[in-house]
């Protein structure tokens, strides 16, 4: 990306750019432990503060790991691949709880959206008209669908609140804090650490920059994409991810995230959720037994997320700032 | 709107302009119906031909009957107002079998496209991944929504059939075939239509400019839109009307319709068809007894179908060639 090179940076070694990164973020992940296990009694105030904390340890996490992966040359490669690898399986465990709730509000607040303004019964009995009948008829099955969402995506928050539970008590995470509260207070870095970091950082940070307009340059144009055709979302997460990636190398090169990725960033977040969703309500229409109505929500829902994906990648391309690698395709 | 006034008719009369344009449209009327007649017969080609005459006898029917309306000053009023109302039924009646098959054209095409490339069962069933498995779903439910619309549209289209053809035997129509004639020789004028047209026709035709402009400015927003809501759609429909009366009232006036509104006319149109088979699509999950399968598509079919109106909104607001009527709200 058209920036001034990384000037700041010819004078200072890899090791003295990387490790206080990796050490500060190490001990946000500790001091976000140390809440999280403080908030998890259970008590009035515990749940929220609970979920903020294991948020933050999820952010320290992502960042640890991701530091890990793009800078490995100028680290221990096998200590680095390693704790990467189990970093990612502990965000990944903690995510799953607060995906689905996310999940359920945003489908709920989309029920409440389609089925319009809430028509309580006796009204909606009593409205004439077939535009009120419709709404009145989507109302009732809205509230249905809305009522199996909620079963569902509860029990699953529930279950994955459990795994996240059991995760934090297991001794695989032990094993996990331990190297982070080692990487609190020394990085393991290479023998090549001691090289320019301009020059050691400089390239891996470049490359997952590249990696990014390369997966950005090769996503599916307007013109090409089938709004129901659930398998082209798979690059746009990829994209997610590499954003993510680059997003972190920047953070450890420049000090600073890179601001102009945040619209791009955002809209790639609300692609996710809405993909995830618009799977959770054709999820929930496969459930045996559901009346029509329910059924016919549903679809509803559905669809109105999968547009929702459609406007989250037409946001993505108004704000991804390079022109030239988007409309290259 | 921005033109020259009415300079080419200050030295004609009123009569002398309108008169030649109904005789016209009402000998464009007798023609369509010979046609129609001659190939009402059961042969092969007859069918389509009789189509075509169908539509060209309401293309005919909407001018005369808007022409007579929008310059009733300038004619016979009494004769004027009931030839309108004959012509209104008629053509009412004729549109109706076209509307229901272009409706349901337009949703099998939509349930097509969703359910994406055509999945033959076979293929459907050994697939494997999620993606793969939710359009085969979709595709069983798709298939069966599609049947199910067939059955219900088709049967809707037969028995329009049937009224438009009892229509145009029954002594009602002869009476307007009648006038129609009539007109195609003599066109009973007022007094008044001896006025310059300047005058008498620039007043009706400014009046029914004005109409469409207020109308189109009282449109909501896109911010204001809820696009479930079927009630937002009617002011819709009725700008779409005002915009018909002004196009008959502009090629009256300067011998050929308003270049500049082909486009939110077409918009319109599509608005309107997009509203009607999302209604088609939710009164078909009404249907007792349906798998909810079905259900399931039908409710994404609405979903899309509703997205099709906002889509025909905004396409409507971006060739509107009269920005300050539309942002003045």
């Amino acid at each position: 990306m058209r920036r001034p090179d990384h000037q700041t940076q010819t004078d200072v070694t890899a090791g003295a750019v990387l490790a206080p990164y990796l050490r500060s973020q190490a001990a946000d992940f500790l001091r976000s432990l140390r809440l999280h296990r403080e908030n998890s009694a259970p008590t009035d105030a515990g749940p929220q503060a609970a979920e903020q904390a294991a948020g933050a340890l999820r952010r320290s996490s992502r960042r640890i790991s991701g530091t890990l992966h793009t800078f490995r040359t100028a680290l221990d490669p096998l200590w680095a691949e390693q704790l990467r690898t189990e970093l990612a399986w502990l965000s990944g465990t903690l995510a799953r709880e607060h995906a689905y709730a996310e999940r359920l509000n945003r489908l709920l607040d989309a029920l409440h959206g389609l089925s319009g303004t809430p028509l309580p019964s006796a009204r909606a009995e009593s409205a004439g008209g077939s535009a009120a009948k419709e709404r009145a008829g989507l109302g009732v099955g809205a509230a249905r669908a809305g009522a199996l969402l909620e079963r569902q995506l509860t029990l699953a928050r529930t279950r994955a609140h459990s795994a996240a539970l059991q995760a934090l008590g297991s001794s695989r995470f032990h094993a996990v804090a331990d190297a982070v509260a080692l990487l609190a207070s020394e990085v393991p870095l290479a023998p090549s650490a001691a090289a320019p970091a301009a020059e050691l950082l400089g390239e891996p940070a470049d490359r997952a920059e590249q990696r990014l307009l390369g997966a950005v340059a090769a996503l599916s144009s307007d013109e090409t994409a089938e709004p129901y055709n659930e398998a082209q979302d798979a690059p746009w997460h990829q994209t997610r991810l590499l954003l993510r990636l680059h997003r972190y190398a920047h953070e450890v090169v420049r000090g600073a995230p890179d601001p102009v990725l945040a619209g791009p960033g955002h809209a790639l977040d609300l692609h996710r959720d809405a993909s995830e969703a618009a799977a959770a309500a054709a999820s929930a229409a496969r459930t045996p037994r559901i009346a029509p109505a329910t059924a016919y929500a549903l679809g509803v829902l559905h669809a109105d997320q999968r547009h929702e994906v459609g406007a989250a990648r037409a946001v993505f391309r108004e704000t991804w700032p390079y022109a030239a690698a988007v409309t290259a395709r």
